[in-house]
């Protein structure tokens, strides 16, 4: 037989801490407290299996449940020496859910289950307090009739409302047992009326009916919303435990309160809490009376004129200090605690790794290992990456009030407010005048970056997690949300439209680029203070970890901020972002309007001098560290001018006719850009681009031998290689290229040509292909829109749906799909090595910032991640991790 | 000590014919001749091995072989009693390079070596004719010098023709001995002064130099251009055969002349050749004399006036009678010999198996058997399944003159004339007024079905083998030229401009589909003629194939095309190419634009009759066959409104504004729409379009049930999965209509719902997806253009460079990619089969009817190919040469 209930009390359980996935965090902590002594009090819980076999079984529960929750009711009667549904001495219970990661308000709960006529007198008894007794039955009728018979609260409160204005009264405090004792009246009768029949007075009947509504609640759309945001399986199911009431609003030796071993807002090593005598648990959280502090300290802190429960009842608060030395020393963790004092003994609730911000996870997790409570590497381990962004950017005051817009995705994180502007250009023009603006775009595109890089946030109705904006956005810091489809831009009058609400060129609005909302008007931000206990754990991270971390850089802003980030080099410079610059695109232009090789040698030398500069630039940056180089990548036909003027600029300065440059433009639009001319490709077919890059490569790389002594060591990839063969021909002009400038400058620097394994192909023929390639790095953008067949660009629209349909968890794009591009990673990694052994492997798609990547990576043994200067330290951290959990088998924190 | 020479002769010899790829075709059927004991003259072959050794060691030769030069060449002074510069009995001798394959015309050869002039008085001697002596003597040092030495023919021919003038004279033939030795000492002269050294007068320096020549012959462009067009890899190498000259000019008893075993033409079993009294052999093929026939019957069939060879030496032409019938007898096969006739002695040069035109190869192949010459197996490998096309459609008349404008990819065989027109309103127009008309279009869209439907042939600018012209025009059967790029097309003026030529609407041109080329004015061509040949060669392939043949067909004219080439079932019906049609597309726009699932649903439900209805029509056609139907496909924007007009017709009967249209365009317009919002994506996030065509298949498969009487078996397809969870929810959808329609209907018939397999990660995943899906269809244009990262419609513009820098051997649209895409295939192949034994495997993307893709499809044990109907008798005869292959070994054909 199948044990389904776990019981717990009186200084023992059948349960322990580490049986969260059976018992649920509420069920497994209240009876690991009850093994540690501490006063709980009893009852049991039922497990999550029965949940799971509820739902598979079309709602019927397995063989066996009914005799052991009998038979656990009868331990807690004798622990709590009442009986259930005795007139005379009735024991109450309270009936929770309770699931392996915590859903807070998401799942029902059901109080002061077991009253009924009779046993409402034994209560009378119990507490002397008819009013308390009355008052105590008439909130169990409302939650049970709201959560498990399905009669909404309303009416309650609608019958409630009108006795109060007969009487003319307006506070709850005023009414008396009478009053209270009618209205259970008038409740059972509501009920009766709207269901056909009377509220169950049986409490057996009360409590299966309870359990069953808790089991059913796992499935309500809330919860089911809840799991899809927080990552959590549906097939977890949720257990449900049964638990003695106890009550902290039967007088003034009674009071109820939650604490935390530490403060969770800055994570300080004091003792933090909060309480209120004579009141249920509720009444703490609801913010209908002022809450008093627990301690002096936080008394005086928090300037409260209410006295402290050190203070009043110094007693129990020793006891309460005790328990909480206890519980954090046992759990070897903040934790978050309920308590409840009926008359005038302290019974704990519950106890749970408290939430905390970043900045105390951060300060608590060091401080703990300094204090020796954890070690170092579980400091390491308790800091969520994604929760660092939080240090690095600025974030929106939590108490501000906002109107929120619309949602788009958290393409960027940060917050920022600023005047709207619907062009690259506005948004250099105001900024120049003083103003901080906000990019809103349809979409952007590279011409836009001058524009990008004033703004104070970006805002783009279309595109994913990878476009345009929001990989320029991360790179620069700058706050971005995405792909707000719900947005209708009109350029031309100068305004957009969501929701009914029109928002014009110069209004203000805020961005959540963390969160992905959109709000009207300046909400205040918090800005972001880096402590030493950063530094400490990033030293810490850094000594664990085995995988190196680069940073995607380009620019020397990008580069700078990269490395002040701890970057170890860079893993993608994308030479294709230089060449936008006024200067450089109209040569760029001419290189592609160009008839013959002569024409597009002539503009690529007009280009050198300045790809050449960018390299310098980037090289003395880096000195010491490793830079890869990746060819000219994107289609031609970016470059190409659009507008009348820039056509007629174009063919003035090439001296051609305007008509040709309109017809070149559509010869070389295509229907599908990501699958067209792009990558190696255009070095296959126009080999002196990738001559010239190679040349402004190795002649940047002598200058800055010189000038710093000490030579780069230029990595030179070639992009979206599918073939050896491509690869040997580009590796060819490469080669060429550093062999004359080496003849002509007297010098040599060592240097390296690999290639970027983006496409399936590359992946299944790496073998082959690392036979001429020095390293790999993958390039899981394009990787993931080739296997999946999925455009980054176009997916907004749809990828939403999938995800609510439960087809894709997660965006590939943000986090890589192991199943399908991991298995082509894992294949190219094997394949790779075993033609050559150490090939250095890499990943600079934009997964190499995402820690769930990041440990794929470490699981197939790449050498390093390469990600957006601002996603370093997560990178840091997130490697960090996968190296202690790749040593000892530790699971992924939830 | 490596054998790098193989002498033939005197009834004997080393090499034999199995010795191709050592000795060349040349040398190794003039050894097995010589075993045969037919009369050869002497001679002895440098083998391949020596020509590989010569590039990889940088044109040095292998150690020994001098030495067996020498020992080879005392072998044929023994045999034909004569010595290698020898003042009075010379031995001459001719240098011809002989590949594995032949490559007519595109090396060089050297004849008449050995003279000087010491050596042309022993050949006045052996001759007793000083003119044929000197005349032969000058040939060489023509021949030689432009081979070997590189002093061009025009420069002796300048000598020649001024010599001519001074005497007066017109004809070659009026010059005497005289002559002949003048012009031997102004050659030299020449050459002395072009090349400042003498002509070399030293048999053996002449000999070594034409072996170089020859093996650098191997890689001159040409040869290059040559082996790329016809896939023939560069590392097989050349052979040089060094054989004693004989020649047919010496006198009146002297001939010479070319035969095939039986005629290649029209592949009748008769004798059929050419020869010249007292000419050497180029004099036969260049066209100065006109040849005479061999035979009476040959001379009767032709109308010749001159004596045939069977009249004028009737024992020479017994014996030669006799040598052709030994052998075809020994070779199995139509065999194009040589010969020679000096002095009334017959040689043989050479013999080789045959070319033909297509309908001679299948008579012959037929007729063979039936003689027992070969095995009906033989038979069926000895057809080129693509060559059945030129039996299956017009073809151009070889004899016409042309005109060609510009080459194109070849996307659609046939040849057709007709007038130009730049859109396919106007050819519909013209069509209906009588015209023929060729469709001139940048590229073609669904919209322009009407238009390509009423064409005699399509001609594009953009686009490759698989875009959508060259599939809808495959489909068709008519001939299409797709990416012309040099083409320059202005619909506004209503001409196109290629090469400096404009050609305007209304102008005539003709396409060749099959070569790619276009043509200026009506090039006449020859209908096709299905002989009964093509009958039994076919009966006998579809007795030995183990796979399926199905046809993609949508169209009952489509479908019933199919059938008539005998496919077994439809292996793709596109739904999408359904719903172009006026009434009908008026209905999908007005579904793509509106703005609820109510909304859709009115819309699906006007168009559930249309579609109902083209079901019916295919099951009827197919009744009793398999009929795989893929649900909508592609990216909704495809079927927008573009002009104002049709805007305006939408907004109108869907009663909303023209400015929402134009919005929802806007919104649907994707960058990369072949990774965008389609497939099961439409499905899975409108799920509604999916049930109504799943109604309309079932409504469709229970009418044609009730008619016919026995139901047809859908095959219902989801195109683009993923992941299995998209194929769960489309499979429950069509579960669901199933259920439904067979409710109201109160009939149920038998379907299943499978899935395409063309994307990475479907392949991936296959072992997951076949948990759910009931057949997987290769797609594997969809699949090539995801692991290559290659778009069909953009690639044209560079695969030629990739093809000529040796990137892609083959376009991976028109053949599979059996490395990249070809190891997908078979990952999903294994895998899927290992959790779903039995799983139906096809391939339904235009892979399917290409024969080395069908033997690659036989290979991973696929069930059935499913092509264009066009190619369904290539893709029977592909098959059944597949399933031959792969029990006895049989090397592919050259």
């Amino acid at each position: 037989m199948s044990k389904w209930v776990y019981s717990f009390g009186n200084g023992k359980a059948e349960g322990r801490a580490d049986m969260k996935n059976l018992l649920g965090g509420k069920g497994a902590n209240l009876a690991e407290m009850s093994n540690l002594g501490i006063a709980v009090p009893a009852g049991f819980t039922i497990t999550t299996e029965v949940c799971t076999a509820f739902y598979d079984n079309d709602h019927a529960y397995p063989a066996g449940l009914t005799d052991q929750v009998v038979t656990a009711l009868a331990r807690v009667e004798e622990i709590m020496g009442a009986r259930f549904g005795d007139a005379n001495n009735p024991l109450l219970v309270s009936v929770r859910s309770g699931a392996r990661a915590s859903m807070p308000g998401m799942m029902d709960t059901v109080l002061n289950l077991g009253l009924n006529d009779q046993t409402v007198q034994g209560l009378i008894k119990q507490s002397g307090d008819a009013r308390f007794a009355y008052d105590s039955y008439r909130r169990f009728i409302q939650m049970f009739s709201d959560v498990v018979l399905g009669v909404e609260h309303y009416h309650f409160e609608e019958i409630l409302e009108n006795h109060k204005e007969d009487k003319g009264l307006s506070l709850d405090t005023e009414l008396g047992a009478d009053d209270w004792k009618l209205l259970v009246e008038r409740f059972k009768a509501k009920v009766q009326q709207e269901l056909g029949k009377p509220f169950p007075e049986n409490p057996e009947e009360q409590l299966w009916a309870a359990v069953g509504a808790v089991f059913g609640s796992w499935m309500n759309q809330r919860a089911i919303t809840y799991r899809r945001l927080n990552d959590i399986p549906q097939e977890w199911g949720t257990a449900v435990t049964v638990q003695s009431m106890v009550f902290g609003n039967m007088g003034d030796d009674c009071a109820t309160g939650v604490c935390f071993s530490r403060d969770p807002s800055t994570g300080e090593n004091t003792f933090y809490g909060e309480y209120l005598v004579n009141a249920q648990g509720e009444d703490v959280v609801a913010g209908i009376r002022t809450p008093q502090q627990i301690s002096i300290a936080g008394k005086e802190k928090n300037a409260s004129a209410l006295p402290a429960m050190e203070e009043v009842m110094p007693g129990l608060y020793k006891e309460l200090v005790a328990t909480r030395d206890v519980l954090e020393a046992h759990y070897r963790d903040m934790q978050d605690m309920e308590f409840t004092i009926q008359g005038g003994k302290l019974w704990m609730l519950q106890t749970r790794t408290g939430k905390r911000t970043a900045g105390a996870a951060l300060r608590i997790a060091v401080e703990m290992a300094r204090e020796g409570i954890i070690t170092s590497d579980e400091a390491i381990l308790r800091i969520d990456p994604e929760a660092l962004d939080q240090l690095l950017h600025p974030t929106l005051d939590p108490k501000a009030a906002k109107i929120v817009l619309t949602k788009g995705l958290p393409a960027s994180p940060g917050a920022a407010s600023g005047k709207v502007v619907f062009s690259a250009e506005v948004a250099e023009d105001w900024v120049q005048r003083g103003e901080k603006v906000i990019l809103v775009r349809i979409e952007t595109s590279p011409e836009d970056i001058g524009g990008m890089h004033v703004s104070q946030g970006i805002l783009t109705t279309r595109g994913g997690m990878t476009s345009h904006a929001a990989v320029v956005a991360r790179g620069m810091g700058t706050p971005c949300v995405a792909g707000a489809g719900e947005i209708r831009v009109d350029y031309k009058a100068g305004l957009f439209t969501v929701g009914g609400k029109t928002v014009r060129e110069g209004d203000i609005i805020t961005l959540d680029g963390a969160a992905g909302t959109v709000m009207l008007g300046a909400v205040p931000t918090i800005q972001p203070e880096l402590t030493g206990d950063f530094g400490v754990l990033m030293d810490w991270a850094d000594a664990k970890r085995t995988m190196k971390v680069r940073a995607n850089a380009e620019t020397p802003v990008d580069a700078e901020a990269a490395k002040r980030f701890g970057c170890e080099g860079i893993g993608l410079c994308r030479t294709e972002h230089m060449f936008f610059d006024p200067r450089r695109i109209i040569n760029i232009r001419r290189m592609i309007l160009a008839s013959d090789e002569a024409g597009r040698r002539a503009a690529l030398a007009e280009l050198l001098p300045y790809q050449r500069g960018d390299f310098v630039e980037l090289f003395r940056i880096m000195a010491g560290l490793p830079v890869t180089i990746r060819l000219l990548d994107p289609p031609l036909h970016e470059f190409l001018p659009h507008t009348d003027g820039e056509i007629a600029e174009v063919a003035a300065i090439a001296g051609v006719d305007e008509s040709l440059v309109r017809h070149r433009a559509s010869v070389l639009s295509e229907s599908n850009p990501m699958l067209g001319h792009r990558g190696c490709r255009l070095g296959v077919t126009y080999p002196e681009i990738y001559e010239m890059q190679a040349r402004a490569i190795f002649e940047a790389a002598l200058e800055i031998a010189q000038e710093v002594g000490e030579a780069p060591v230029p990595e030179i990839m070639i992009p979206l290689v599918a073939t050896k063969r491509e690869l040997d021909l580009m590796k060819a002009v490469v080669d060429a290229a550093a062999k004359a400038v080496f003849a002509e400058k007297g010098g040599e620097v060592t240097y390296s040509v690999g290639t970027m394994i983006e496409l399936p192909r590359a992946a299944l023929q790496a073998g082959s292909i690392a036979q001429t390639a020095q390293f790999f790095s993958f390039g899981t953008n394009d990787l993931t829109q080739t296997t999946l067949g999925l455009s980054r660009d176009d997916s907004a629209s749809f990828l939403e749906t999938y995800r609510v349909k439960g087809i894709y968890e997660r965006d590939p794009f943000a986090s890589l799909d192991v199943e399908g591009v991991g298995e082509l990673v894992k294949i190219a990694a094997e394949r790779g090595r075993a033609t050559r052994p150490g090939l250095k492997l890499g990943i600079c798609g934009e997964h190499g910032g995402d820690p769930q990547s990041i440990a794929f990576c470490q699981s197939v043994g790449l050498d390093y991640v390469s990600c957006s200067p601002y996603r370093v330290p997560i990178a840091r951290l997130a490697a960090a991790q996968a190296a202690l959990r790749s040593v000892v088998k530790q699971p992924a924190m939830v």
